[in-house]
């Protein structure tokens, strides 16, 4: 029965002029951040503001590796590259988070995949393999967030990394463990007590009640909290209270 | 009575699909190469290339970080940039080419800013102490490569940096040691011979004859050389052979 | 004695998923707006869905082009830019927004200058006759929309062209008609119902009163107005129902 | 019996500072090019300068669309992109072109897609649909290149369109017109002598012999040439004398 539990949330998602969510909300609610690193958002400046951010509150952060996708987001998957183009881009882009991170007198320490790039690497073993190769061959300290039941993470497993498992607080769960598509009926809940029940359980029990009604093992070290309208806002918010409330602590799963 | 000296060329200057120069002829001249970090050339993969190629002839890799600009090369200055700013692209810069370079199985040895970046910070004391203060930030073991006289060595003597001093192989110098302005006659050399007798009597004695007729001193721990035409890769490689001729050892000024 | 004014607006300045501004807002206190055309903000899909905005609500549409520049929002000079790079970027821009408009079922009515590249042609002849020779090249129909006294004017004169004359709501004016530094004391207005008044002197009695207390001549065509903060919007509401009480109609300069 | 060919040819495909093919050599053999738009490759001022070739010589000027990906060349489909969004970056693409060509005095005669817009829209409707509804859109007089037997063909007629079907002189072709996959043997044809016979058949008989070796109907009215390499240019150079030795007129399909 674990007694601690990380908050993530992916932030600096802006772009030069443009800012995106609401991240001085969501730095008070996260235990560690995921920081864009410029290719499907983010850049220096906004990297090293938001680094400095998660410096002054304690909290953790990681590099957020996407696809070079600055107009879609990152959220498109990219037809045909190779694995060491994923290799490539990943290094890259945690590199300069890790340097950014060094000037703002702070270090990094965890990765997590964003958007298109975590969804394929889910699913396809070159994708995931090639994500934890480079975070690897980088720092093998660094700490790999990753999907339970995910290529993700038998990929990180393999390659010997430290896993961090991520379960979602507003997702209906599948009998193997994995989230109940988006286009499907149920997929999403917004029953902000239910949802802090329901990590409350994950957290305390290492188990989750899945759409056909059956109690699985889920392992959690880090739920995925978003701040993208005020809803899901005030659900992160009564998250963190309940799990306080009932005595968790949350808590970085890694600290610098 | 120096009989050492490094033979420095900037490369991976191509972007996506296009290339740039002629690197495989460069590569077995120079001593070190500056690789382009992405922000006016070079993307991850060709990061990647060029530091495989690199490790492959025992040559030594630095970062070579110039402003955000693609479409112009980085060869406009940005008006009004700050130096916070200037830290954190150097930074990124920087930080990517190390991881690229670790997933390569290599190590980065120094930086040297690229085009209007360094032609601003040559002359202005807060730019240059900007990209002093990123390398120190994120690795001060690397070597700052700087013009000898400019802000950019008095930055980097401050910052408390190791120091290469290059100098320019085809380059007329005034009396003060800075360069000849391109405007003004004789100040780009052409014949070879000349040039390659130029520069063996700064790396044996440690100066130059002005356009004033004047010898001064001048330090010399590493020569810029070029591929751009081929014109300049001849010249490039009779300086190399003389100097070899002359006993003197044509050798990175760091070892990864 | 004018009667009509246009109030114009610079619109759809969002880029993939980011957006700025309040658009919504805006649309329905302007009578023109100027789109961002993809250099500096704005893309295809922004750009149509603006224009079938504005087209539903009879607002017309004008191609705000400005300076390669995403990062800097086009706020930044492009230093050595020349009078053929400057024609080339804005027939570009003004030519993509034309063929986007007809894809909406709508036309392209003016054209006015974004950011830098407005600034640097309001006081350098070059980069304003550069940017009428593009607008005259194009079609020669186009309204140019410029700041009185500016070179934009003379040179969008001498080309030829027909000129709106824009007016700036919240900004003090010096005696020979250019606007007051905003370093200046005094240079911005903030009372709306003040802001509203002496709007409503240009138009109906085509002078303003100075910095120094002078009325000077100054022909308004269109009024600047902006929506990035709610007190801009407040201000931009209560002028266009000041303007309208005192019998003022409120229309474009140019129709489709 | 035609008696009259075009010969097109893809131009402008540098970036910025980057250069790519062989634009002096294929501008005296093609009497038709398309130009890159900006997205995959190409800017406002090699828009220009080609358009400027391109006009000094009497070859016709068309638009080449492509989707918004630089570093990769247009060369990956982009998943989930949708026929509004399709629609919205060819007219984009076409109407920057069209000013950039008034700019320079020119008019544009014609669109062709390229690379995976191009792939893509050979075997989907709805993509060949949204090519041909932006370019009716844009200009209804505009030629539109497309590849015989492919949706692009019925989508353009469909759009009431006037359509020149694009031939390739260096593939083979299967029994229903389609193109022999690159993947398998004896797709591509390497005989300079042997390529010029085979398009010389085409243009006066309409026909061309299958890799099952039958002899199917083609109408011909341009031939894609290309100048990647010396080969290329070389196969080129054949195919256009032999053409005029045997008395068929090598011209545009449309001019200006």
């Amino acid at each position: 029965m674990s007694t601690t539990i990380d908050l993530n949330c992916d932030l600096g998602e802006g772009f030069g002029p443009w800012e995106m969510g609401n991240d001085a909300a969501m730095i008070k609610l996260a235990t560690s951040v995921n920081v864009a690193c410029g290719f499907h958002a983010g850049d220096a400046d906004i990297m090293h503001r938001t680094v400095k951010l998660a410096k002054a509150r304690g909290v953790s952060v990681g590099a957020h590796p996407g696809f070079r996708d600055l107009h879609g987001f990152g959220r498109r998957p990219v037809p045909g590259i190779t694995a060491a183009e994923i290799e490539n881009l990943v290094a890259y882009q945690v590199g300069a988070l890790q340097a950014v991170a060094a000037l703002a007198g702070y270090q990094v320490t965890h990765v997590k995949a964003h958007g298109a790039l975590s969804n394929v690497a889910c699913e396809d073993d070159m994708t995931a393999r090639a994500i934890a190769a480079a975070i690897k061959a980088v720092d093998r300290n660094l700490v790999f967030v990753v999907l339970a039941s995910s290529k993700l993470a038998s990929a990180g497993e393999a390659a010997g990394l430290t896993l961090a498992h991520e379960v979602f607080a507003d997702r209906a769960y599948e009998d193997d463990a994995t989230l109940v598509s988006r286009k499907k009926p149920g997929a999403v809940l917004h029953d902000p007590e239910l949802i802090a029940e329901r990590v409350l359980r994950m957290v305390q029990h290492g188990s989750v009640v899945t759409v056909t009604g059956k109690e699985i093992k889920l392992r959690a070290d880090t739920v995925c909290i978003h701040g993208d309208t005020d809803g899901a806002i005030e659900i992160a918010r009564q998250l963190r209270q309940r799990l306080q409330q009932a005595g968790v602590t949350v808590a970085p799963f890694a600290r610098p």
